[in-house]
């Protein structure tokens, strides 16, 4: 392959469906949503929220979730991985921002399990049915009085979506959002979803937060195996500044609205909505590495012929990462060898003497010998929204595709003064 | 242990010994060194030099060295693999700086076979007795006329190591030297060293360049070990910026000069000797921090109540690497959750429940309580050249330290801009 159109999605993710216009995770049916301001975050674009409710209309919806592996994790992490082990079907999500409840000790737990009672109470549910989401700080108790108030009052709806989807960012400059329709078998479903990113992003085995809704009716041992899979190449595949969340979460939610039996295994629509839920997460995830603390660009690196598609994974993940690649794109600089520094030191196998390197269209490293291409082409074509990277590893045939962003005084800005 | 004075060296490199003010490369007796400039940098401060010799004044001596893991290497990586590989003496090593000879083909390992045996001819040696080092840009072909110019003309004494400091430069924005004389055993020995940075540095099992003398007789085997043992707690516990280089070396050189029996295990002044060792390497080492790229200030953490050391290395590691870490240094913005977050990501053992984090010697979270200290307090803790930070793990005895550095707008503008 040569470099895909940097805009399009990666073609395991290429869908026969409709982007449906400011659809989010109420445009499938079964969903109702909603966002409140508490005080808790001052900082961020106007309307300012910083509590959301996210549910199910008329009942229990089947849900999956995955979570951070950081060994330091927050409350509602620890809430939402026993009640997810215990049961598959929830009646919805209750989350902050401006405050992660992580590392708050005995206090902090039983925060967590307030807000998940108090929210579950508003639609008759039990806490162990409400799963709960906390971003922010770390180490601050949550200012449980403001909470509660902003939980007895917060109005969902069927138009709620940008209220939640705004109420979960934190240092994100705008709401991500997108829905998707998709026919299979003669019926039609949704798929909506909403994420937040964009500092403290570089997933694992889950993402910051990624929210997905469908109004399929589903099993939920296929709702899980589908659910892994779509983040594990698209949440997974993002990096702003290789730092796990402890709070990381990436839930989906089905409330069977659309009707009909249960997708599974085997099902005729089975195929197209497992793509359809990969191609929203995939184009929350892109959302989040665009929207990174201080990015002004995307990163797409795909990196081609490993071994092996972890080989693959982990060394596009790690040219997206590397901060000397992510300054040399701020200043435009064709400075491949970085993506060769950067690609060898991942661990993923590869031949230096048979590696190539692209930039944009652009051959810069051709099986092992330095091209005589113009330098200057090769630096326009770092100054796009969306800047291609391909490695070719040399040694295989497995390929895949990260994203990240570029690294900007604003990111040293925001982070210098985030709790201060 | 409390948070140790944050500008002594470890407990492991406290030494009996004293510091020789100007000392480097050239303060232990045998060895010559040199500098020249061939115009391959364009940039550094004044008096630029680029080609760097050091040599043992009047035969071979004992040599150690460890490399780069990263997969790319460049061609000198390769030639002193080899070379070390099949002897335990050399002549000397020939630097260059402002280019990495890395990625260049069959032209660059030429070219890289070129200088060790200009650079041997000067002493009457072989190419395979030359260790090599070119370090700067990734992909682009030595200047040869000038190398080669260069190394005909370049001037070696026993006055030259500041020269050799120099000329193994690329942003570092001063040179790092330094020497120690330690008595044992009724002799005295000199260790003496120089090291660069100052960007792409996040060592694995070598560091980017440390080079370190000796006029102690030593056994190969015993200065092998030593050596893999020094770098192990010094350049390889450094960070700037999570990008390891393709041409990380360390390399050991003992002349002999001294006298006396070869020291070797059971010698009388072998512990005292690799604790001299250790302490010039992480001398340089936290000098390698220090100087980052934009950085203004040396951050030291130390891990402790780990399972096991290396636990404590990988979590102490990843602390000064964080880079939300490193923008909350630069603020001054005392963030603790950060230090925890990124302990929690490393993939050491540890209990939050039981974890505490000391800023200065401010205690921020006290056995997975956060405390009600003073944060501005914990600000001005940070406020420093030194910023100490400790956390404790919660689950054994074992600790280590690590050094890195903040992360400042410069770091971007200096790596926007390096090639062009």
């Amino acid at each position: 392959m040569s470099p895909s159109d940097p805009v399009s999605l990666p073609a395991s993710t290429w869908i026969d469906g409709d982007w449906i216009e400011g659809g989010g995770i109420t445009t499938p049916a079964g969903f109702v949503a909603g966002g409140a301001y508490a005080g808790i975050k001052t900082y961020g674009p106007e309307p300012r929220l910083d509590v959301g409710l996210l549910a199910s209309e008329s009942g229990p919806c089947v849900a999956a979730g995955v979570f951070t592996r950081n060994a330091v994790v927050g409350h509602p992490v620890t809430h939402n991985k026993r009640i997810l082990a215990a049961r598959s079907d929830v009646r919805g999500v209750v989350c902050n921002s401006g405050n992660a409840n992580t590392v708050t000790g005995a206090q902090g737990a039983d925060d967590c399990q307030r807000m998940a009672s108090l929210a579950g109470a508003r639609f008759g549910a039990s806490a162990d049915e409400m799963l709960v989401g906390s971003t922010g700080v770390i180490g601050r108790m949550l200012p449980m009085d403001r909470v509660e108030a902003a939980l007895e009052t917060i109005e969902v709806s069927r138009e709620g979506g940008t209220d939640f989807a705004r109420a979960i960012m934190t240092t994100d400059t705008h709401d991500k959002q997108c829905a998707l329709r998709v026919t299979a078998a003669g019926r039609t479903y949704h798929v909506g979803g909403c994420a937040k990113g964009s500092g403290m992003i570089h997933p694992d085995m889950a993402t910051m937060y990624g929210f997905v809704t469908t109004d399929a009716p589903v099993t939920p041992e296929w709702l899980k195996a589908t659910w892994k899979a779509a983040v594990d190449r698209s949440f997974n595949m993002v990096d702003v500044d290789m730092d796990t969340s402890t709070s990381d979460m990436g839930i989906v939610l089905a409330s069977g609205a659309a009707g009909g039996d249960p997708v599974t295994d085997g099902h005729p629509a089975a195929s197209l909505l497992a793509a359809a839920i990969e191609a929203v997460a995939t184009r929350l995830a892109k959302a989040i590495a665009r929207d990174g603390e201080g990015a002004t660009c995307l990163i797409e690196v795909t990196a081609t012929g490993a071994a092996t598609e972890a080989d693959a994974r982990i060394a596009a993940r790690t040219v997206t990462s590397s901060p000397l690649m992510k300054t040399a794109v701020t200043g435009r600089d064709p400075n491949w060898g970085r993506v060769m520094m950067a690609a060898g030191r991942s661990g993923a196998a590869l031949d230096q003497d048979r590696a190539s390197v692209w930039i944009g269209s652009h051959c810069v490293l051709d099986r092992g010998q330095p091209t005589s291409v113009d330098l200057k082409a090769v630096s326009a074509a770092m100054a796009g929204e969306v800047v291609s990277i391909r490695v070719d590893l040399g040694v295989g045939e497995a390929q895949a595709t990260a994203w990240g962003c570029n690294l900007t005084h604003a990111y040293v800005d925001i982070n210098a003064d985030y709790t201060t």
